[in-house]
C-alpha cells in the first residue's frame, strides 16, 4: 500500500492481478499483470465493466491499427468503469469504494497541445491498450485520480464504461458546433455513428437524418430517435439519388452539420455536397486513408471539414447526459460476457462479427 | 440626373457611356452601355482603374468559370476604382469628386447566410461580371453607396482596384486565423498566393514559407516578404522531399497554418501534411474539382479544412493595410493599358499569358 | 393592392383599419392607423395576437422608455402574430392566409454592424413602437416579408406572438454560451427571467438556479423546470448568505453562467461573485443604469461581462423550440383581452400591475 | 547533482545560492536561499535579469497583495531570465549555457481550467513570489524545463525578463481580440498601459490613442507609436470632454476595443461610454475594487467587459515580436541595479517612486 494511500481492506492485492493480454495475432490469454506502484496522485481501480472497441478487435487481428504496432505483449481495452480500492496519498477527490469510469488518456501536459487546452493531440499522449501502453481489461489497475470520474447514485458501472465510445460523439459535436440551431445529417448507423446521434440529440439538435446500408442499424438508429433514416448503398453512382432522399428527410434543406462516421470516398462525397454553404462535415469514421472527394466546390461554399482525435474533457458531460436521462446508451450493450479465458475469446469474436452485436461488455 | 442627387457637372452623362462587352468566346468589344437609373442609395462612378482577374479570362476564353455560364451580352471585368459623378437622394457618407474602391458584390440582405453575417454566401448575390450582371470595365456605372470606400488622401485609384485581389488574401487569412500566433505555408505563388503572402504579413505572421514550380514567382514572393521559397515539382513522388524542405524551412516544424493557393491533388496533400495537429488548412485555389487526398490522417491529426467563398468586409482593413504602408500592392501591378479596343484585346492576351504577368490593369 | 401583389380578397382593405394609438402620458386611444404602400418585398399582415411588453408599459406612463422619447402620436405594439393578407410581387416565401411570427426590427443593412452579422446593432434600425416608429397593436400592419415567420401547422398566433419575449431569453443563452456544459444561474422570476429559464432549458442546460424576491414569481419558476430556487432579499448585507445558499443549490459549485435579469447593483454584485472563474455574466435587466459593483475581482478572475440589445436571427429557433415541445410558453400568458378600447385599458392596467400578470395578450 | 541530469561544472553549486528575503514590511534581505532537488523534468538556472514589478513593491510595502498575504519570509521577484546551469534527466530541449526566460506559474494540470486550456486560472497555481511560493530574485533556482524558453541568438537577458510584464499586455491584446481589423484606446500609460501599446502594435493595430494624467508617460507612449495621446484628468466631471478628445483622436469613430490600465471608475467609465457597439473593454489595471460605473448602457450597446489574470501560453510570442523587431522593449528598462544589500533597497525605492522610473531591473 502507498505511504499515505488509504486501502479498502488488506486483501486487495492478495490475489495476484490478472489482465487480458494480446500476445499475437489472434491470441489473447489472461495472465498476470504486476500493476506500478501507486503515485501520490494516482489509485487503484478495480475494473467491473469493460467493453470491446473496434480498435481493440483491430490490434487482435492485425497487432496493429493505424500506425500502432504491437511489438510486446500488451494488456488490452480502453472503455472502462470500476470501483476504487486504494488512493494516492494526495487524492482528495476520491475514496475507496467510490464508482468511477475511467478517461483512458494521460496527457504529458508540457507540450504546445497540452497547454493550448488541446490535450488529445498531446505530443506524448499514454492512452490504454496503445502501444506500447497496456490497457485496462484487467481485475486492477492504477491510473491518475483526475481521469477517474466519480459515478453519481443510480448510474451504473456499464453506463460509466460507455462514457468512453460516447465520449467520441459528444466531442465530434462539440469540433462541429451540433446546437439546437443546426440540422444533422450522420453517414454511417454503427457503434460511432449511434453515439454521436445520441450526442447530437443531448446537444438539442432536433432533425437528425441518418444514412447507412444497412436495414438492421438503420432500425436502431430510429428507435435511439432519428427524424428519418435514408438506406444507402456502396456505390458512387447513387450519390445524387441520395442526396435528394437526404434533402428531403430534412424538409427541403440541405444540413448544416454532417458527420461521417465511415470514412470512405462515398460517404464524404455525399457529405459535402449534402451540408448546407456555410456548414462543417465532421470526419469521424475512419475507413479509407485516401478519398477522391469534390473538395474544392466544398470549399467553394465554405463547407468546413473538421476531424477529431479521441475526445478531450468529454466524461463530466457524458456522466450528465446519462443521469439527467438525455442520454440512455443502455440499447447499446447488445451482448454480456464474463472474465475467463473462453468468455474473452467469445466476446472478441461476437465484437469481430458485426451484425446486431453494437457494444459487447465484459463484467468482471 | 436623379431626382435630389447631387451631380459634378451636366456634362457628365452627355458623352455615351461605353463598355467592354464579352460578345463571344475570345471576343470583347468596346460597345455602349446604358446605365440604369439612380437609385436614392447609388452612387454614379467613373471608372479610372480596372484590373483584369483570372476568371475574367476564363470568361473570355470559354464563356463561363466554374458553375456560370455566359448566355446573353455581359460587361466584363471586376476589380476596379472610380471617382463619385453623382450620388442619390440619400447618400450621405460620398460626395462628387471623391475616390472610391467598389465591392463589386451586392447581397441580397434577406438570407439566412446575409442574416447571419455571411453575406458572401447569399442566395441571390449579384456580383461584376458574374453572369447575367454586368461588370465594370465601362467609363462609368451605377452602384450601391455603401459598396463604394472612399480612399483616403495618398491613395492611388490603382491601389483602390487592388483592393478587389487583395481582399481574397486578407479574407484567407482571416478565415484560417493567420496572426503572429501561426506559421504559415502558401502553396502556389500566382497572383492569389502574393495577395495571401501580403495579407498573411499584414495580420502579423513572421514566418512565411511559398512553394510553387515557377523559380519568377518564388523571386517575386522572396521580394514581397517570405522568409523562405520552395521550389517545387508537380510529381506527386516529391511530396516527401518537398515536405522535408517546407519543415526545414519552418524552423523543425509544422505549419500552423496552409493555404492552398493552386488546388491540384498535389498541392493539397503536401498542404494537409505539411500542417501541424491542430493547424489549418484554408483551401484558396480552384485547380482541380474532385481530388485524391489522404483525409482521413488529416482529420485524425484535427487539421481542419476551410474553404473561402470570395470575401466579405475586407474593404476598409485593405485601405487600412495600403495607407499605412503595411501593405505594398504597387509591385504586384506589372502591366498597363488604356481602354481602346485594340488595348483591351492586348490586354487580356498579356493577362492570360501569365508568366511575367501578374497583375494587368486598365486606366480610364 | 399593391401592383403584382396576391390578395386574399376584395374586402381585406375595405374597413378601415384601426391601431392603438399613444397620444400622451397614460393616454390610450384606438383610432384610424392609414398603412404604407406594398412594396414589392412586403406583405401586410391582419394581426392576431399581441402582447403588452414592459417598454409599452413604460412609453405609456411616461412617453418614454431608457434614451427613446415619443413625440408625436405612435402605435403601440411589438409582440405580434397574423395572418397573412396580401403579398407584394416579389415574394415567394409567404401566401394569403398563412399565419406568421413578426420580428419587429427592421435593420438598415448598410452599417457595418449589419454588415458584420450583428444587425441588432444597426445605426438606423426602424423598430415596432420605438419612436418615431409605429408599432403592431392594430388590426393591420405593412411588413417586410423576410421578417414574418410562417407558423407550422399546430403552433397558435399567441405562441407567434410569444416568440418576441422568448427571443430575449434565446438571444442571452447565446451571448452567454449556455450549453449542456454550463450551470446556470438567473437572478430574476420575471417575464425575462423566465423565458430566460426557457431557452436555457431548451439550449441543455441541466442545473437552473433562480433568484428572486417574490415567492409567487420562484413557483412559476419551479414549475417551468429551475432545478432550485432561491429566495433573495433587496439588501446588500444579504449577499454573503445568498452566495452560499445559490452555490448550495448549484451542488457545491459556483455558476459557470448568470443572467442577471434584474439589473440592480446588489443583484449584478451577486451575479459577479456567483459566477465561477472564467465564466460568464449576461447582464439582461435595465433596472438601474449606473451600479457599483466589485468589477476589479470579477475580472481578475476572467468572469466576463457580456450584455445583449434586443436579438437577432432568432424567430426560427423559437418557432423550433415551441413546435419540438422543447419550450411551452403557454403558461406565460397569463391574461387575455379584446381589442376595444376598454379592453385596452384594462389590458395595459393589469400590465402595469404586475404580481400574477406575467404576460397579458390582445387577441385581435 | 542530479541523477542523469547534466551540469555545466563542478563548481555550480559550490558557493552558497542567495536571494532576496522578504522578512518584514519594509524588509528585505539577501541571506542563503537552499534550492530544491532537481527532478526529472526540472532545470538549475543562474538568474541574470529580475525586474521589479509593482506587485513586488506592494509587497515589500504591505506584506500583501490583493487576497495574498505574506506569513513566512519569502523570496521575491518573478520577472526574469538566466542560464542554465543544469538539466534533470529528462529534459531534452534545454542544456546548460541555454539562455532563458522563465514563466514564473506552475500550474497543476489535473483542476478543470487547466484542462480546459485555461491554466492561468488553475485551482492550485504555484507562482513565483506570490505566497507562499518563492520568487525567483535569487543566484539560482529550480524550476521546470517546460517553463524555460530558450532566447534565440541576439536577445538579451535582460529582455528575456521583458517577457513577464510584456506578457500582461500581450495577453490583453488576445482576450480582447485587438487585431488590424480594431481601434484601440488605452487608459493609463503606466508599465501595464505602456506593454499594451507595444503589443496593441505588434497584433497589427493601426490607431492607437493613449490617455492618462501625466504627460511624461504621454510622452513616452508617443515615442513608443500611440497615434495619439490625450491628457486626462481625475474628476469625473470631465469625462464627457475627454471623450469627444478620444472620439476626434480616432478620427471620428469610437474604439473598438478599450484597455482600462488603471482600474478606477472613471477610467472605466470613460472606457465603457468610448467602446463602440459591440467593441469590447478589457479590465486590466486594479487600481479599485468596487467601482460605479454605467453598465445597463454598455450592456445595451453590447459593450462586452473581459478581464485577465496574469496570462497564458505568452513566452514564445514575446520571444518571436521581440526577436523579429516588432516589440522593442528595450525603452522601458529606465534603471539598472547590481544584486547586494545596498542595491536592492535603492532600486525597490526607485521603482516605488514611479515617475520616469518605468522598468527597475537587477543584473545577477
Amino acid at each position: 500500500m502507498g505511504k499515505g494511500g488509504q486501502s479498502e481492506g488488506n486483501g486487495a492485492q492478495c490475489e495476484e492481478n490478472m489482465a487480458a493480454w494480446l500476445l499475437g495475432v489472434n491470441t489473447l490469454k489472461i495472465q498476470p499483470f504486476k500493476l506500478p506502484s501507486l503515485g501520490p496522485n494516482d489509485v487503484r481501480v478495480a475494473m467491473k465493466a469493460v467493453g470491446i472497441c473496434g480498435s481493440d478487435v483491430h490490434y487482435l487481428k492485425s497487432m496493429s491499427c493505424g500506425d500502432y504496432y504491437v511489438k510486446e505483449p500488451m494488456v488490452i481495452g480502453h472503455e472502462c468503469a470500476g470501483i476504487i480500492k486504494e488512493v494516492g496519498s494526495k487524492v482528495k477527490s476520491l475514496a475507496p469504494g467510490d464508482k468511477v469510469a475511467l478517461e483512458p488518456g494521460i496527457a504529458c501536459w508540457r507540450c504546445k497541445p497540452c497547454k493550448e487546452g488541446r490535450y488529445n493531440l498531446c505530443d506524448e499522449m499514454k492512452f490504454f491498450a496503445t502501444p506500447p501502453i497496456h490497457g485496462s481489461l484487467a481485475n486492477q489497475i492504477v491510473h491518475p485520480a483526475d481521469l477517474c470520474f466519480k459515478l453519481p447514485e443510480g448510474m451504473s458501472l456499464e453506463e460509466g464504461a460507455m462514457c468512453e465510445p460516447l465520449s467520441v460523439g459528444v466531442y465530434a459535436c462539440q469540433r462541429a458546433n451540433a446546437s439546437p440551431k443546426t440540422s444533422v445529417l450522420i453517414m454511417g448507423a454503427g457503434p460511432i455513428g449511434l453515439v454521436t446521434l445520441l450526442a447530437a440529440r443531448a446537444f438539442g439538435v432536433s432533425k437528425i437524418v441518418v444514412a447507412d446500408v444497412d436495414e438492421v442499424r438503420l432500425a436502431i438508429a430510429k428507435d435511439l430517435g432519428a427524424t428519418a433514416v435514408i438506406k444507402s448503398s456502396q456505390n458512387m453512382e447513387d450519390v445524387g439519388k441520395e442526396l435528394e432522399l437526404i434533402k428531403e428527410a430534412l424538409g427541403g434543406a440541405e444540413a448544416d452539420v454532417t458527420f461521417d462516421c465511415v470514412g470512405f470516398g462515398k460517404t464524404m462525397t455525399t457529405a459535402l455536397k449534402a451540408t448546407s454553404r456555410g456548414g462543417k462535415v465532421c470526419l469521424v469514421g475512419m475507413g479509407h486513408s485516401d478519398m477522391t472527394v469534390p473538395l474544392t466546390p466544398a470549399a467553394g461554399r465554405e463547407v468546413d471539414i473538421v476531424g477529431i482525435f479521441r475526445y478531450k474533457n468529454t466524461w463530466p458531460l457524458c456522466i450528465d447526459f446519462i443521469t439527467s436521462g438525455k442520454i440512455d446508451v443502455k440499447p447499446l450493450i447488445t451482448h454480456r460476457f464474463g472474465f475467463s479465458q473462453k468468455e474473452i475469446e467469445e466476446a472478441f469474436a461476437t465484437s469481430a462479427r458485426g451484425g446486431s452485436a453494437i457494444k459487447v461488455m465484459f463484467n468482471l
